[in-house]
């Protein structure tokens, strides 16, 4: 058996969406010797990567038809439906990469529109952002045809860590929502908790490190403890209850009140604290509060 | 010069408050060696401790003539005042320090009165719950009188380690605030996160690795981000502005409604983008939000 240099060569990718973040992706394909052809509404960003090897394309379809598999990056599932549908006929046979962030009912609707098609369909969930990308710190989230997924695995592998989530296509989706979900409830704590240190005159930068570690710290027990307890549906704790925490709510409450900063995005969480107190969890850990967010 | 075997014995101590916390604590100073005087409301709590070698008191005095050093941990700074007041003359002299938690303005008004009864007043905020005292996981925020921590720092060191925050006795109460607030924010996030992936039938163990990596980089990336943006004023972003969190928020909350699952730890996240957006800065990033709340 010979190996001709053919063996080697990396699959032609296509790219469609060439704004921050579809940049920074065919810019990695590019990095990692896949022949790369870019194309973007407004053609003026295809400039950058051209001049690092891409392909200009003038149209979708020129891109489409440059390689097995097409990566799409636009802003919103609308604005994608709307690119494609046109041109459709041209990506069948072809495996669709949907890397545009939306919820997964949306990227159901474009898996079923896609098998209609006959195009394979793979969603995809970045975890990053476009700086990280190709770095060990950036994954991205698939979910959809397991088999496109498997062919173009090592192609992908191009743009920073897999996930794969599962055949259901809006699965990447659910999933990168949750772990947005989880990113915005610490930003909440993190800039009410900043608010109160700088109401004393005490700048960010102290608490920081302290911060830091607390919330490394509380990522590491608080997040696997409470998925343990919700799986298990063992909620009675025998380190912080419901109880404690309500009574020590007020107080904290209080505490921004007297300094003027204003509480909004903890409010909510004493009234889940109170009605997790009435309805009789008062002995139940923190994880009783997935319970009533689903009731 | 010679050394009696007196220089290494370990200074006794007095333990106001054995409930779970000051259980945890008296423990720590006996394995660590010191004579170890405690008192309880409720005298039966004291058996576990005498049986590891702690001296009982028959009243809250005879435990703070015991040593130079009294640790008092009630539930709040009220019982803390109704304990205390009657007892004062014993303290004179003598060092208390306090690990009940409570507002910084408590804090203040506590150390107010210890000054004018001649008592050296150090407040703790203890940064763990009781299985972690004396473990390389726990620590106390400490602040007030600074020779009397200083004098005492060996000792309280059995606990766990330390945090100076500085001679304003109401620091480490400000402190332990600003960390319970960041982690309260966490919550938060992880129970809306659970909610939403196990609304699709898949147990949260199965997001708990992805989350706590995910939290992990953010809490290790964010926080100190966060600080300095906020300490220098500059909240400008090329990574992830306000426009983009806000343009996301209506997607993410669409979802959970239809997953069936409430959002209202959510909602006041969305306000706020709303509103920073709507006062004009929509090319900030997330440190704007510490301002926001500030006015
Ligand atoms: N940036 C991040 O940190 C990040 C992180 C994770 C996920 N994402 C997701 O990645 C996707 C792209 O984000 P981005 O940061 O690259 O956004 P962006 O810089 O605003 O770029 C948006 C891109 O979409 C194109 N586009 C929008 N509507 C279109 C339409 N109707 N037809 C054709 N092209 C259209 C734009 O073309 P023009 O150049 O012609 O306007 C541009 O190429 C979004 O879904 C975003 O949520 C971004
Ligand atoms: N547990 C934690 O995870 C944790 C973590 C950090 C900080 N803390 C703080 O530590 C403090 C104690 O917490 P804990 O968990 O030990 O609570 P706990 O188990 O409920 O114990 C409360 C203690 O306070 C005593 N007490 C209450 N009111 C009193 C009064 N008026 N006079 C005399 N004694 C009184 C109780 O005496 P009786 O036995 O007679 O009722 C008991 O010893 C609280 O401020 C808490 O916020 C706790």
């Amino acid at each position: 058996m010979t190996t001709s240099p053919d063996d080697h060569a990396k699959p032609p990718v296509g790219v469609l969406g060439l704004g921050l973040m579809g940049t920074a992706l065919a810019a990695a394909f590019l990095k990692a010797g896949h022949p790369t052809t870019v194309w973007n509404r407004t053609p003026s960003k295809t400039g950058p990567l051209t001049a690092q090897g891409a392909i200009p394309a003038e149209t979708p379809a020129d891109a489409i038809t440059a390689g097995p598999l097409t990566l799409v990056c636009l802003t919103t599932y609308d604005d994608v439906t709307e690119l494609l549908r046109p041109h459709s006929t041209d990506l069948t046979g072809r495996t669709l990469v949907n890397v545009t962030n939306g919820t997964p009912v949306e990227a159901r609707k474009l898996a079923s529109w896609a098998e209609e098609h006959g195009i394979a369909y793979v969603d995809g969930g970045i975890m990053a952002v476009p700086q990280m990308i190709a770095t060990p710190a950036a994954y991205i989230l698939y979910s959809g045809d397991e088999r496109a997924y498997g062919k173009h695995h090592s192609t992908l592998a191009a743009l920073g860590g897999t996930r794969w989530t599962g055949t259901d296509p809006g699965l990447a989706a659910l999933y990168d929502l949750s772990l947005l979900t989880g990113m915005y409830g610490m930003v909440a704590g993190v800039a009410q908790a900043y608010a109160l240190i700088r109401s004393e005159g005490i700048p960010a930068g102290e608490l920081a490190p302290l911060l830091k570690d607390w919330l490394t710290v509380m990522a590491n027990g608080l997040v696997p403890g409470t998925a343990h307890a919700v799986d298990t549906g063992r909620h009675l704790t025998d380190v912080s209850s419901l109880a404690v925490s309500r009574a020590a709510f007020p107080g904290l409450l209080h505490t921004f009140a007297d300094q003027g900063i204003r509480t909004e995005l903890l409010e909510p969480m004493r009234e889940l604290l109170d009605r997790a107190v009435a309805e009789g969890y008062a002995d139940d850990g923190l994880s009783r509060l997935v319970e009533l967010l689903a009731s």
